[in-house]
């Protein structure tokens, strides 16, 4: 059997999985309290409630936000959750459980768990993108994923698209991230609300990327050119990404990737004008995301299954 | 043994080698005259002429310029080659020597090659660049050669580095190729010298890269700005690459990468500025190609030993 386990911003998942069935044999979901202290405490704690009695467990997969570096299991900065700063996560836990420990990074095992269990299946060239508060991405290439040395690989939020463009959440210019996030859509509205741009939606900044799908679902000019920009901006990013990888199948999770056409009428357009050679088009599948808030747990324990078999 | 073939613009060379040795036991080279009639059939008579006698050949592996099928192993439309266009290169070769036959395109071939025997021995994250009369990429994940769903991965020379720049070769806007190949440079300079710019350079379509290396080596100062602005984009290329491969070492092929600081200076400059977190760089070796002009055919033997190994 496999243990999973996913650390998210908000909730620590667990859950143990028996070879063949995709449904855990045993799931807990607890808070993740960031700001407190016991982290790992609470962490141990949920993995043994379900942990299997009486069965052998071979490996735990993990799941966290990165930075991190899957070669040696440690978590490095993730953001809002200082405890576990150069946190020697997986090292830690294989010694608790005397089990091997293996850990990878959010997006990467989303994509994963996608390949293995849900829209990728059957492919062996796999791209998924995650559309969130952040872009994120997991690549399977030739039926294995793509770590990289330091295991920064597939970090294709931070490919950029212009080099004059807007600044990153990381700093940096012209990121994909700082075109077709949540956040970077809110701040394209607000710069263009700020020069005097006519809109049924006010200067706010709590705007979030949900209120301006609205807007844009009411009719509102400067809401739906916000997502076309979005959209635009993710098929000259995805264009670049099917040149260097050369999927069969792109996948799209992560919530602002949920308001559909407003934001795939462009990318489909963009995208289609920017591949430089039709043959990458050929059979290529663009879908969404079959898994839903599971897919961290199933991209842990995928992950593990995968070590082990190497 | 191994037969390999390397099919360039103006020479078709081929080598029979043995497991354990980087020489050639026999080597051949003609021209490739692909303007003539009846090349299939000169392919022919330089395999036959380099084929090993009483000796078992396992496979025959061949590098052409693409784009090409290397899971087909059809050339599709080799630029000047138009005999070999839509051509069953690796079946036919087969079925002629009776042996397997695999096919991969010469950048791609190249990386393999400075993986293998070159520049990139002992890692196992190689980017391979060439900087040429275009720009070619070949990538080496995890000790595997990444080839994409139809063949067409690591096109690095077609990413896109600004959506609002240059036409490339291929007629789609702001490749790297469009800013960092030879010709890219040269009609940089040409455009500058057209709009007015003083310089010691004539107004000459036939200027080279070259020619303008030679300029900047004596001081001028456009044809200095033009490597400088080649190096720049190539360091916000290949700042992408690095965020989506991670590799341990990047290798620089072909005749451009051959001007050393005039390039490089500012392409080292512009990588720190935009790669997103300093860990890509840890322990990132950027160096030249090692092998000469006989990577090709050692990448096309490497091909055969690898697809023979799987």
């Amino acid at each position: 059997m496999i243990v999973a386990i996913d650390i998210g911003g908000t909730h620590m998942r667990a859950a143990s999985y028996s070879q063949d069935e995709v449904k855990p044999v045993k799931y807990q979901r607890i808070r993740t309290l960031a700001s407190e202290p016991g982290g790992f405490e609470r962490l141990i704690g949920v993995i043994e409630e379900v942990w299997p009695q009486g069965e052998t467990v071979s490996a735990i997969g993990i799941g966290s936000p990165g930075p991190l570096d899957p070669h040696t299991g440690f978590l490095l900065a993730p953001p809002n959750n200082p405890q576990f700063h150069n946190f020697p996560l997986a090292p830690k836990l294989a010694e608790h459980f005397g089990v091997k420990a293996f850990l990878d990074n959010d997006a990467n095992l989303a994509g994963l768990a996608e390949y293995r269990f849900g829209a990728g299946k059957g492919h062996h060239h796999v791209l998924y993108l995650t559309v969130s508060t952040g872009v994120g991405g997991g690549v399977i290439a030739d039926d294995k994923l793509l770590q990289g040395h330091h295991g920064l690989a597939a970090e294709l939020g931070h490919i950029i698209v212009d080099p004059n463009g807007p600044l990153c959440n990381c700093g940096f210019a012209g990121h994909l991230e700082a075109y077709s996030s949540g956040p970077a859509i809110s701040k394209y509205v607000l710069g263009e609300l700020e020069s005097g741009v006519k809109s049924s939606m006010k200067r706010d900044v709590n705007l979030s990327a949900k209120d301006i799908a609205e807007a844009a679902h009411q009719g509102d000019e400067l809401a739906i050119k916000a997502f076309q920009r979005a959209g635009e901006y993710l098929g000259i990013g995805v264009a670049s990404m099917l040149h260097s990888f050369d999927p069969s199948i792109v996948i799209f999770g992560g919530g602002v990737s949920q308001v559909g056409n407003l934001l795939f009428d462009s990318f489909h357009k963009s995208l289609k004008e920017r591949v430089f050679h039709p043959r990458y088009l050929d059979g290529l599948v663009i879908t969404k995301a079959q898994l839903g808030d599971d897919a961290g747990l199933l991209g842990a324990r995928a992950l593990a299954e995968m070590k082990l078999s190497l």
